[in-house]
Formats: C-alpha cells, structure tokens, sequence
C-alpha cells in the first residue's frame, strides 16, 4: 500500500482565508486574496506575523474545500499520514491535534505527525504547498496551489489546483 | 553525515523513575525496579495508565543519566532528530516541547518530531527503547535498555545499556 503524506497549513486547512479576516478585524483592511501571487504567506498581511502566534488561530482555521471526502477516500486506499510543521509554533501543537479530531476524525492519533523539518519523513506521495517540503521529499511531489507559490514552475512537482483534482489522480 | 533518530521516553527521559514516584505519592508502594524485568512498562505499576494521563507528568520528567552530554556531541557530529510519540497523549506534546527546550537547548524546533507512529521516519541509526519502533525502521537499530526490554533477545537490535555505551559506539 503506497505511502501519502500530507500537509495541514495550506492544503487541508485556509491560513488565507483566517489571515484575511483576522486582518480585517485588527486593521479593518480588506486584502484581495487574487493580488498576493507569488508574495511569501505571512509577509503578504501587515498583521500576519502576530496573528500566527495567537491563542487559537490554527485551532479555528477553516477547512479547505473538498479535502474531507478526498481524505477519507484516500484513508481507505492508502497509508495516510498527516505531517504538519508545528514545532515552529509551539501553541499549535494542541490546537493542530484538537482540529483534526474535530474535521478529520477518520484520521487516527497514529497518523498525525508534527515535526519542525520534514527531511525525516519518508513516503511515496507528498502532497505540500512548501518547496522547502517537498524538495528533501523522496517520492513523488505535488504542490498545493496557494498564492504564495502561484509563479513556481519547476518540473520537479506535480501541480494541483483542488483536492477535486487529487482525487482524480490517486 | 548520517541521520540519528533518538527517542524521548525510555531514552531521554527517565519514565520509571518518575512512574515509581507517583506511585509512592500517590497509594504508599514502593516498586522495586529491579524487579520489572520483561513486563509492560506502565502494567507493573498499580496506578501507572492514570499516572502517564496526569498533567505535568511528561514536563516534569528526570532526564536520564549521560543523555545531555551525549546528545551534545552527536549533535556536533551527526544529523540529529528527537522523536517521540506523544501523540498517543496529547497533554503530551506541549510539555514535551518545553522539556527538551529546558534540558536540551542545543535541540533546536526543526530536530523535534512528536509522532503516532515511528513507520514513517527515515534515517541511518535509531536509538529506541520499543522494538515496535526499531522493527519498522530501515536503518541500524539500537535498543536502549529498559526493564521492559531487557529480556528481549534480537539480534536485529544492538542492545546499548547506557549513554556512555551509546557515546563509545557513535
């Protein structure tokens, strides 16, 4: 049975979307999604550096489109693993582990991996929206699209656009 | 240079020690370790599964003899992880972060990897207490001697009774 490794922040759960209304809430600006191609993630909010370190960001993201029945369909195909960098942010380690049980409850305690580097995971399929992740990543590499890596082209990945898509390819 | 993965508890941190506290505080026994030879760590404690459950339990853990020294040099020397499997308690996972940011501040976030399970790290030597995370592994496995491991004989697993041994091998 083949090996998928998959991310949370940007593939399973909107940093964005919860980037843009924690931003609207603070400063009351209104930043367009479609105008931050190719910007890195947190840098794109004025705010954006203080909100990821707050008490309940990651616990509240909202769940990206499609990514439940895609999961558990996968879940029930292949040897699924969920790899997320918490490490960086301390306070998410909880929070990451109370949202999955909350949005992905299929997925078992024995599944989850919170690391810092992701050089250590060993797979078949890496499904990120992180060059840095996917680059150590021995098997095969698909990239999540989110703005900040709207304008990488490199060969070395598989692009994805949606988890409709994911799912007509595994 | 080659990639050494070290656990955390059995290894580490010393859990009989602090189960064998408890359990004193707690009903008056006083455990003879020695005397644990081959049974399942937390069983040969009358009170050990509501102990590994209490908050404070994993943070307030003794470090184990020689590991700090040890675990300086390999660092210096080798591509080192620390991974455990905290994922099983998730109380765990924060107290387990501020542990090895108090005793082990040369460990930095991207070396900690808190996992269920261990089938998905790779790496060259693996330094464990459990043969079920040393079975999966594709490396050279080192078991670290734990009563509940001593009488377990294997040759897959090079059998390491301290860190003295461990610092005299790597």
């Amino acid at each position: 049975m083949k090996r998928v490794i998959v991310d949370m922040d940007g593939v399973m759960a909107d940093v964005y979307h919860q980037l843009v209304q924690f931003e609207k809430r603070d400063s009351g600006k209104e930043i367009e999604i479609r105008g931050l191609a190719g910007m890195p993630e947190i840098d794109a909010f004025p705010n954006g550096k203080k909100h990821i370190h707050e008490v309940g960001f990651f616990r509240t993201l909202p769940v990206i489109e499609g990514s439940k029945a895609a999961l558990e369909y996968i879940n029930s195909k292949y040897d699924l693993y969920v790899v997320s960098a918490g490490m960086e942010f301390p306070n998410s380690l909880r929070e990451k582990f109370d949202w999955l049980a909350e949005h992905f409850p299929f997925i078992s305690w024995e599944q989850i991996v919170l690391c810092g580097s992701k050089k250590v995971i060993h797979g078949d399929i890496m499904i990120d929206d992180y060059p840095k992740n996917l680059d150590h990543f021995a098997g095969e590499k698909f990239i999540f699209t989110q703005p900040h890596n709207e304008l990488i082209e490199n060969a070395a990945y598989k692009r994805v656009h949606s988890w409709e898509e994911i799912m007509s390819i595994l």
